[in-house]
């Protein structure tokens, strides 16, 4: 036995605006932030502190209360309940979750009440993974077709993807998933960086962190555009002048085009031979990303970070809309979302490349990239996962890069659980608006916090 | 000059579930609610009393406190501001509340910070008409074309609708406006009645409010599906005897079905010859509607009370997905992002039949429709707004219906404002969760509240 005996939610923001990180078009101040939930069982853990469960969904600043408090009253109707009894039918508490009508209406499955709902779940599967003794990915390539299949949300799918042929698709993969496994716990999972292209920073810092990436073994490097044509030009052109001919440059454009204004930038931008173009225009706008990427072909267009469900990526795929589905593992409602997601993106032969950075995110994608090519899309063709360096020192199993020989690559986490827990040092300080940091202590003694994201934090008001 | 003072933001919630007043196949347990704003000024009302603003958005229970704090972070920023200077220039001010990228984050543009924003908006414009001393349809309705055009958030909507086409658009309705609003003075806008069709009554309530609404003059009437297809069957059966062959049926299937399953239950319901089946599937399901409506055609596909934005409706109009346009004014952030959809609405030729019902949304719908066909769209043909007969009582300004010789309309509201404002009485008795209602005491004395929606309350334990 194991009982959910309490639940705590956290509103933990990292003053990431004082240095830039994270500055984009459309984002021009974000402090990076966490809606963190625990779930507190009776149950003794591994290490004789008491199992528990630790999940998240990622934001960037004012707001993250109401997330928070959203997951509060979501998180709190699972006390009482067995961990066990909840592991054997994750599809279920899945569907008790989603069925508050009244909740619903706050969205449906999107906005706040969907954000939440991923923090709450994502804890959720964390406690069923440690209560397994495994790493979440392992735990979920270790489920059958059926199980996998039972977990995943198909509601208002059916006319893209039944459920025989998500059973179907996933028994055809089954054969290989010893071979797959075995592959990344050589090389590791590919990724890119998005460190380098923040739009806050200068082009010194750029061509020099652009340098760094190349240095690291990176493939692949994406730089924030959109916000002026001619600033855009002049940073593309440093970084392939760093980069060279041959590896690969990505652009993201936050949101901020319409889309005629998208397909006119894009004609002065396809000249640095981007991979991609990300986000081009409003989030919600299937058929303008559709009309988007017949324009600037051969250029790809990847959005998903804002997608903000399953019922919209179906879409995105029936439309042809994308190239590359960039699922994020705060804003979708959890694993049981998320395969529902990569069954529709191996159907319709669409790579996966998860949204990453923020807080935590880097920590959950890994998880999930091993899924998707170990059981599901099977595939790393045109596949490269998003790795941001930074916050990752506030978590207890942070995420792992290395180069093995086949490019930098996330190295598979080993401990038991989601890889979303937190320092509780790190929880402390940064709690808003009563944490340490941001009552104004900025030297506050006694934390074990590694903190690249708050060196200049000596001119920061806090706000 | 007139400064505002102060805000206050109330989670109000009536007991509609008791009664089943609300239910249908997703909603089983509606308790109506409102998330209300109240902007204060320090310049005298007419009546002497200080000049307010009033506005709201309406949910169905729980999270309307997370809706009610989401309003109250974004209205204190108006806080020190002069009313005068934001009616010059609304489009101003709906581009300063829907800039902050860090609460955007949440969304964008959907879920509970939209639903809280046109709370807020909804105010500032119910503030602007009392400034004025108009009915806010005829504050609109007096505006220039270019005034129109500069309030609409026209952001990505440019390759369905650009700037200079909703001018010309505007400036071609500009002769006939006085013909058309002398028109409706006369008749009123026609409506359609809901308050027959809750799935939650029994067939002998059914069968009297039919009788009541075909007596009452309605040339519509609207019932629930898709909870049984039996007895769907059953109470479409009743609801045509009464009806007889000419009058319309519209029936509401509010989100349950998958694609297929809508395509599949409608074979069956054909047969009543339903004016139009609504929201059929997913309200994101743009596509999904758009396949519904070539299978189900000649019965019309009606939605939008969940169409989270006018970029979810370009798409809708784009895909031709919807022959009747549902807009909700509580879900789309106000006049501005209003007048944006009706303008599309109007260029793609769809007529827009408003959401209502709920707290408040009748009230709000009579100006927008008004606002539609006399400054807009400039027709009636296929419109009829929606009108329940429920909770009217609360409001200082509640709708007035008669039927004035060409069908049951809204006479056109009087007063200055947007008929938005509650009495306190109302606010104080069922605010949540320490309003006298919800601790208990169900016989308060000295309201004024005449309570249709709680008429079964002694049975009710508060939730």
């Amino acid at each position: 036995m194991a009982t959910i005996t309490g639940v705590r939610v956290e509103d933990v923001r990292f003053p990431t605006s004082v240095t830039a990180d994270g500055s984009d078009a459309m984002n021009k101040d974000a402090d990076y932030s966490a809606a963190y939930v625990v779930l507190e069982t009776d149950a003794p853990g591994p290490d004789g502190a008491p199992l528990g469960g630790y999940g998240l969904t990622f934001t960037i600043g004012r707001g993250n209360d109401i997330v928070a408090e959203a997951a509060r009253q979501q998180a709190v109707t699972l006390v009482g309940r067995d961990v066990d009894e909840l592991a054997a039918d994750m599809g279920a508490l899945y569907r008790d979750l989603t069925a508050d009508s009244q909740l619903r209406w706050l969205g449906p499955e999107k906005g706040v009440v969907h954000l939440s709902l991923a923090a709450v779940l994502n804890a959720v599967w964390d406690l069923v993974a440690r209560r397994a003794g495994k790493p979440l990915w392992r735990l979920l390539v270790d489920l059958t077709p059926e199980q996998l299949v039972d977990v995943a949300d198909l509601r208002y799918l059916s006319d893209a993807l039944t459920r025989d042929e998500a059973l179907a698709l996933l028994k055809a993969q089954e054969p290989g998933r010893q071979e797959r496994l075995a592959h990344l716990e050589r090389t590791g999972y590919p990724v890119y960086t998005t460190s380098a292209g923040w739009l806050g920073y200068s082009d010194d810092k750029l061509r020099r962190l652009c340098q760094e990436a190349v240095d690291a073994g990176y493939q692949h490097v994406k730089l924030k555009v959109g916000a002026d044509l001619a600033e855009d030009v002049r940073r593309l052109t440093i970084a392939r002048e760093v980069l060279g001919p041959d590896r690969n440059l990505m652009i993201d454009a936050n949101q901020v085009w319409d889309v005629p204004q998208a397909i006119e930038w894009m004609r002065e931008l396809a000249r640095f031979d981007p991979l991609w173009i990300e986000e081009p225009t409003s989030p919600d706008d299937i058929l303008g990303h559709a009309a988007v990427r017949r324009a600037v072909a051969p250029v790809g267009v990847a959005t998903g970070e804002h997608c903000h469900n399953r019922v919209m990526f179906k879409q995105l795929f029936q439309a042809e809309a994308i190239d590359y589905c960039q699922l994020d593992t705060g804003r979708l409602a959890s694993v049981n979302e998320i395969v529902a997601v990569l069954l529709l993106a191996a159907k319709f032969g669409v790579p996966v490349c998860p949204h990453a950075g923020g807080v935590g995110l880097c920590e959950m994608v890994q998880h999930v990239s091993v899924l998707d090519y170990v059981a599901i899309g099977g595939d790393l063709t045109g596949r490269v996962t998003e790795y941001v360096d930074h916050l990752h020192e506030h978590f207890t199993d942070p995420v792992t890069v290395a180069d093995r020989g086949a490019g930098t690559a996330y190295v598979l986490p080993s401990l038991p659980g989601y890889s979303t827990q937190m320092y509780e040092e790190s929880v402390e300080r940064f709690r808003f608006p009563d944490g340490a940091y941001w009552v104004g202590d900025t030297s506050a003694p006694g934390t074990t916090v590694r903190d690249t994201a708050v060196r200049d934090t000596s001119q920061h008001v806090p706000h």
